[in-house]
């Protein structure tokens, strides 16, 4: 084991704000532009069903980093939801 | 527990599939148009960094649902990355 305890919680949540960042971009570029078109209703919807269940996955396995990032990145998706409704009409 | 064993691996496994699957669309729509410009390379540099953190948090946790989900949305993400590398020229 190279990294236990407090060390790999940290390479979780790295990894997590990593991931989570992609919705950044997307989220700025939707606010500035008021546009949210080429974001798929269907797609947020869908991640944010895994997400869900990775919420579930890290319950049941008492693992805070996989909850903390999933329950972060599904914020992250439904503040792009809540534009993208918000700008369609 | 709700989920243990098997069914808590089916859980993370179907978290995973939904959660890849919004690369999908990306890579076909980019395939067909054989444009990507909207994809960016830093996004994708970031995304594949944290799952290659991801990995590492699955290996030390010995948690093969994460270690499979990650590398398999690296895969695709890799694919992304050709195919842009590819039609950007």
């Amino acid at each position: 084991m190279i990294f236990e305890g407090i060390w790999l919680t940290l390479v979780g949540s790295i990894a997590s704000a990593l991931v989570s960042s992609s919705f950044i971009p997307q989220i700025i570029k939707g606010y500035r532009t008021k546009k949210l078109e080429d974001v798929s209703y269907l797609l947020m919807i869908l991640i944010s069903a895994g997400m869900s269940l990775w919420i579930v996955y890290g319950i049941e396995k008492q693992d805070y980093v996989i909850i903390g990032a999933n329950v972060t990145t599904i914020g992250l998706n439904m503040l792009l939801l809540t534009l993208k409704i918000k700008y369609s009409h």
